[in-house]
């Protein structure tokens, strides 16, 4: 992770930094199954009309075009590669609402490209791992619950430590900007989600100078920021500062904030945080709203974000309403690889490295090999009969924990490189501790 | 699969066929690790002049640029879209080499991108798996044994039935050239491996309209080409055509020939045919060549190429020989799932559905799924308390094989929804049968 890239902004992994990946996607990717989401994947492009809908990312985006323009080309629709999951999720849905059962609860982890000036922690070419339940017509509140769930136990899976999820909810955010008087609650929401960026003082000034907002008004919008509980007890705080004059709206956002924060400390004590300043200055967002604060990184920004939308598609007159979380991958794994808080134990997946007395015994090495690789025990062979100081060096350099030896009798002794123990072995019995089958994948929280 | 793209060479996945492909996809990468090899990445564009470099697929690539380019843009190199695996890994080999361990073996399943016209079985977007061997300036001749083995295993565990690894040698058909007079052994192997596509006489002709060959030399290049031995045996009826004049390279081909085929045919039996007729015309192969034929899927032309390159790629002086090979994974998939021969059982993970008697009870039974998860069974609840017939009509919908039902008295019974065979159940100690864990993927032969 010291190298430069040889392409700004494109991000590639060594073996070891690889295997380290492949154990945090599996990892994401066991959870989310065992709780019931389907795997898919989307193409990798999109036209430019689907992509262009929401109208306010087109800097970022790649057009992709055939160098070798044809006849063709003029009936061929423009394209370009993907910004993120969601946008070819919805579309997705919309072509194959016909195939799909609904609630369709769908995980997909895959690569999107975007143009943008590339900085520390930053990617032209990045994964997102996105969880989304998508209902047709109607999407009961409970899947808004599911999903913060579902991700908490998968951030609580993955080897990086303690992290907490703001939740906020749209509904209170409007409802109660609406009771102080403030209606362009869109523009509110956008000044409000730049309070960590630019502070209260700047945020207060242009909810003055741009939206006409009093300095009551502005004062208000900031204490409702500031409100941050571990339960349910910011509902009272909210109440507080509107008095009797609960609208509809404001109490719906209430109930379902609170429903939210009781089972996330039911079910994943401790991992949650009420945070009232969460805005998510995006339009679409019409209910809960999540953002993940990394301890120790917050550098970062959110490592997971997303929230509720009444409508993430349509087709027609049909609705089809989600809830979804993203988990900004490789941003959250380039910064553990390069603080060297995260490690893989070995290079490659091998186990054991079986020796060469002599280049002809290399049939009976691999047979030897077999009979480990049949029981799971991914195993290699030396290629050539060099010194055995040069055989165990070859497995060392790679991390491999065992060699394996085979006497002129046939008899076997395999060798922990690390401790330096040997002792004989069967092919067909012998198995590595647990521990070591597979990279062990080493979170070093000295480096912190 | 009897959807239409929404893209014309863009193939997108339904939920049930994505299990399928992750199975396939699973499968290969057990196979491949067990062996040693590591996983790897590249990234999905390269800059135009390295995929320029071999020269000869321009006409596919796919240009990537930011649509709105800006002051950085005339600084920044063109990019393109991978178009193989191949490419991209050469230029990471020379780009870390001083972060490798050779001889290096790695595996690369990504999708790659070309601009073709699309048509039947051939894609825009497609995965492809590839594994190779690399050394730094030498490799043994038993990494193509080695690699030619792993992949035929690797065939062998994926659910797509009998297949063929054709198997040659390079040095083997430019040798037995040379030896019969014929010495622009590269137009002759681009003629020759026309042969299943244009026939014989054909082949004959163009050996002597443009090579300038003798009726007799192309008689005996068609010789060489009909020889097919699922042994050894190749090797003699090669020196009777050449006679006593063996040139130490057509020596070199037919010994290394040899040994590939005695060590496929004791380790992975049946799965090779020595055939002297593949050439396959590119330009970079300098000794085993294999392609590979699935039964019944002739029409698929061969599912899994490649061969031994000298010089996969170059660092100044240094050189990086490699042998690999590549499985079109969409293409085999897509086949197979067009033709009703592979399907999964089910369209989600889950494993049981656990219903709710009402409303309330969503929090309990959210209780019953999670103990099944903590023993890694794929879990879901029911989102509302309807009809217990909707909803066990929406396990069934997904092929989801177990409901659960809990009574008013706290007792579980779990209901296996094809058989309707019902029984009590705890949820700390009740586990599906093996098979239903995950999704069993079927193959139907009848449909053949």
């Amino acid at each position: 992770m010291a190298r430069n890239a040889s392409l700004s902004g494109y991000l590639e992994f060594l073996p070891t930094e690889r295997l380290t990946e492949l154990h945090v996607l599996d990892t994401l990717r066991h959870v989310f199954e065992i709780h019931g989401f389907s795997s898919l994947e989307t193409r990798a492009v999109e036209t430019m009309d689907t992509l262009l809908q929401k109208g306010e990312i087109d800097k970022e985006i790649y057009a992709v075009s055939r160098i070798h323009q044809d006849e063709r080309a003029g009936k061929e629709a423009k394209l370009a590669l993907r910004f993120d999951n969601t946008v070819p999720f919805a579309r997705y849905v919309t072509e194959n609402a016909g195939h799909l059962a609904f609630p369709f609860r769908r995980y997909q982890i895959q690569k999107v490209w975007r143009g943008e000036r590339p900085q520390a922690g930053r990617f032209r070419e990045f994964s997102q791992a996105d969880i989304d339940i998508v209902g047709d017509g109607a999407l009961p509140f409970r899947c808004d619950v599911e999903i913060a769930v579902v991700m908490a136990r998968a951030l609580e899976a993955l080897p990086i430590g303690d992290f907490t999820l703001r939740v906020n909810n749209r509904k209170l955010s409007e409802g109660f900007y609406r009771t102080i008087g403030i209606n362009d609650t869109a523009a509110v929401l956008r000044i409000v989600d730049k309070l960590e960026k630019i502070g209260p003082d700047r945020v207060a000034q242009e909810l003055i100078d741009t939206l006409g907002a009093s300095p009551r008004q502005a004062q208000s919008a900031l204490d409702l920021a500031q409100i941050r509980t571990v339960d349910g007890s910011f509902a009272a705080k909210v109440r507080e500062l509107v008095g009797e004059d609960v609208t509809a709206l404001l109490n719906e956002g209430l109930t379902e904030l609170s429903e939210l924060m009781s089972e996330l400390n039911a079910r994943v004590p401790g991992r949650a945080v009420a945070d009232l300043s969460i805005a998510r200055g995006l339009d679409y967002y019409t209910g809960t709203v999540i953002e993940t604060t990394l301890h120790g990184h917050e550098e970062l920004g959110s490592v997971c974000s997303g929230g509720r939308y009444e409508s993430l598609a349509s087709k027609g007159k049909r609705v089809f309403p989600g809830v979804g979380l993203s988990i900004g991958v490789t941003r959250l794994l380039s910064a553990l690889l390069n603080s060297g808080e995260l490690a893989a134990s070995r290079s490659v997946p091998t186990v054991v490295y079986v020796t060469l007395r002599s280049a002809e015994d290399w049939g009976a090495a691999q047979d030897i090999a077999d009979k480990l690789r049949s029981r799971g025990i991914s195993a290699e062979v030396a290629l050539s009969a060099e010194k055995f100081g040069k055989q165990i060096k070859y497995a060392d350099r790679r991390g491999i924990p065992f060699v394996w030896f085979t006497d002129d009798d046939g008899r076997h002794e395999v060798k922990d490189i690390r401790s330096g123990e040997q002792s004989e072995a069967h092919p067909s019995h012998w198995a590595p501790p647990a521990e070591d089958l597979n990279p062990q994948i080493i979170r070093k929280t000295e480096n912190l």
